[in-house]
């Protein structure tokens, strides 16, 4: 019953090997997964179903952990007006640049201007001075999941796009310690749902000044190492301070009896997760997804011969019925695909277990389960699968996370020596861990020498040596450099 | 413990009665309960936490139906390339008068201007034209909650905006029955799904070609009537024939060998539909919830005394934590409100039960449940409660939808006297069931004359008279006029 008409050869094509040519491996893997396709509209995409299952999961996983943090949901507008977004001095110079303007309504050219949200602060703000009036509105602790745009002149799928989808946290509180410890919880969050459900291992640490956001006081940010050792900003926290508070007006009386100004915090992430998920899991045949993060956990593929075809059918349909509400399970079934092409469609596609079911398991009254992630195969009685199978996703779970952990591990340097620190990043890259002075003239410096940058500094690590990686004199900070997306 | 500083009393102000008026009753009523909030763009809006609730709770039960029916989630671009949403004719002169224009990004002026998205079907045939080339790839069964525009000229909040939340549903097929079938298959789940979860009665039909989607084949839709007897379109559902089809020359490889066009179908509902709760359902102490689409089903309001203070709030715990997980259940222990308060701001809230437990209560083993729908209390055992709250959670709810489509029966007119039809639109409005001669002519006639326009063709319903209603020539069809939002 294999399809004879070339198609099946033609869909099982080469992904090109990391080795080769990476960004182009990157692009084979979402393209021939279908995860999505470019616009017309220059850096923008459709997320096709099976690249937005994933971001379905992360809503969901996520969702639930900002909600059980106290956040609720909510949506404010797409359209800033042009003076909203200029209040804040530092915001507007950070953003203006790559914003996209709506000019016209129907037939109207528009008296002010509108920006496309970049980021929401100026428009909850504007919103968030009218309600805000006392003590008990605080903390004010609001989430929502939107589209934003960004008129980005470089853009790669997922990783930066003109638009993308991100969640945005904004929140106020009465006092800045308070803002400070909402800042550090949702890094927390972060930090927490990255690893243990995408299995991603990051540092978490605090922006440089340089490359804090626009209009904070301090942002921290979860970094993340790629497969081909570029790090990569999964997720970020900002401490806003009353930067914002003060030019939108956001006060609030107090017990005291004092009108005093909010302490804000906002915080984010967005679709370029699935970019750091395809890059920090994937191998040379295809996506490989952490059992958390998979739509389709375990796929039944049942083998068929001619003269087996019913039973293997009805004890491969038996199977799916008895797992499904124990994991993620989908039955192929499809008989114009031969099993060898069944394989390696969902290896491509990242499916965390395969079940064959043939005529000789039937027999054995067992069925054999194969990992994506090591290969490792193992025949299990067909009764002991539904305690197996989600004992086994566990196992592999823990397994990648560990994995790519050992990879971080290897592929972080330290030293001292700025020769050294410029060969790594130029051959090896990976993280580098070195001690800082806090200039940011040596911050430019190994920016402009190795296209580096200081990914953040961490909470609780030292560099061995206490002198500047870059001009040598005394240096306060410790720092991860890398080369990033 | 009861607030001292008169911020109660200014909490709990009149909402306009309905018969005073209607439209004022609909501000204060999405206003006070926080539903929403004003932006400074004009038509726009903020969905506040406690409006937005609502719109999750459609996500959630509207979204599983969606997926139930084999349709999966995606995203496709909000920007669209002017040329695109061009191609359709009839589509781009619907839609282009109320459409806002992109035409800078950064400090570039774009070659071609983009459109913010007033519905997709210009971006996603596009996209099918690629993703489609075999039989084998349909149906195509895709989805998307996304926000749109549309620029409109008179705007009222959740009902008509110039930005609103929606999902959009756009499917491929290889035969017209097919899409036929999926358009009426769509318009049940509408139908099923506004019925069974919101309490909203609606009538199914076919609307004329005057008020049918800008490039389609056919449009069918759910009409429901509000409580000041105005209708308003719930959902629609469109065969869009082979319109797009041919322009975006989407194309497939059928068994036969035969290259042909694909059968195209769309369909949506928006945030208009938390309107139609508050319109529906809504009186003049507020929001009214029916149980499935209350974020709140139950909340329970101790009521404290010096005396009894510890054994109350530690019994309204048990309580609650009993409850969790079988009903959506807050406890509301804050001190420095009083019972009263706390019933005038839920009540408002739409919550449909109100569980009372003062001291007396406790004497007695029991718990007062108040219904929002009807004001009836019942004393129900605390061991009890687990069992009677969700039945009579089930009995509110059928008794809403009991109650709407009583209103909507009794505000159901029919005959064949044209000026009756007008006395009945200027005074008592509702629904008005007459024959209809099919010709545009008499459609608008009506409409310039009384407002109402021609809600929809109605499945299995035939008018008592045979002659047009406006013209009083032979009719062959049977329709529902109304004013509507």
């Amino acid at each position: 019953m294999a399809r004879q008409d070339g198609y099946e050869k033609e869909f099982v094509k080469e992904i090109t090997p990391q080795s080769v040519d990476y960004s182009q491996w990157y692009i084979d893997v979402i393209q021939k997964t279908e995860m999505m396709d470019y616009a017309p509209v220059k850096g923008c995409m459709a997320i096709r179903p099976f690249g937005f299952a994933i971001w379905e999961r992360i809503q969901e996983l996520l969702g639930a952990r900002i909600k059980e943090t106290g956040h609720e949901n909510a949506y404010f507008p797409l359209f800033i007006p042009q003076g909203l977004l200029q209040k804040e001095a530092e915001h507007v110079e950070g953003f203006a640049p790559e914003v996209a303007w709506v000019t016209k309504g129907g037939d109207e050219v528009l008296a002010e201007p509108l920006v496309v949200r970049p980021t929401s602060e100026a428009i909850i703000c504007d919103f968030y001075s009218r309600w805000i009036q006392s003590w008990r509105d605080l903390p004010l602790l609001i989430n929502q999941w939107c589209n934003v745009v960004r008129w980005e002149k470089s853009t790669r799928p997922f990783l930066r796009t003109s638009e993308f989808l991100w969640q945005e946290g904004h929140t106020c509180h009465r006092t800045e310690a308070e803002a400070e410890e909402e800042t550090l919880r949702m890094l927390e969050v972060y930090r927490d749902f990255i690893e243990s459900d995408m299995a991603i291992p990051v540092i978490a640490g605090r922006k440089t000044e340089q490359e804090k956001f626009a209009g904070a006081l301090r942002t921290y940010t979860v970094e993340a190492l790629m497969s081909d050792g570029k790090a990569l900003q999964a997720g970020t926290s900002h401490n806003l301070g009353q930067h914002f508070a003060k030019v939108f007006d956001i006060t609030f009386l107090d017990q005291d009896g004092q009108l005093k100004h909010v302490w804000q915090t906002s915080w984010g992430v967005s679709t370029r997760l699935i970019g750091a998920l395809i890059m920090v899991h994937g191998d040379d045949r295809g996506l490989k997804l952490p059992p958390r993060m998979a739509p389709i956990q375990a796929v039944i593929v049942p083998i068929i011969s001619k003269q087996a075809r019913e039973a293997v059918l009805a004890a491969a349909g038996a199977l799916a019925e008895q797992l499904k509400g124990i994991v993620h399970v989908k039955l192929d079934a499809r008989e114009e695909y031969s099993p060898g092409w069944k394989y390696n469609e969902w290896e491509m596609k990242g499916v965390p277990v395969r079940i064959e079911l043939g005529p000789r398991d039937l027999e054995k009254n067992q069925a054999v389960l194969v990992r994506r992630d090591s290969g490792a195969k193992e025949a299990v009685p067909l009764g002991e699968l539904p305690v197996r199978l989600p004992l086994l996703l566990e196992e592999i779970q823990r397994d990648m996370f560990a994995a790519a952990l050992a990879f971080r591990e290897a592929n972080t340097h330290t030293g001292s020596d700025y020769r050294h620190f410029a060969e790594v990043m130029e051959n090896e890259r990976g993280f580098y861990l070195a001690a800082w002075c806090g200039r940011e003239e040596c911050e430019l410096k190994a920016k402009n020498d190795t296209k580096a940058t200081i990914r953040c500094i961490p909470f609780n690590v030292k560099a061995e040596s206490d002198r500047c990686l870059v001009c040598g004199e005394k240096a306060a900070e410790t720092v991860y450099f890398a080369r990033s997306y």
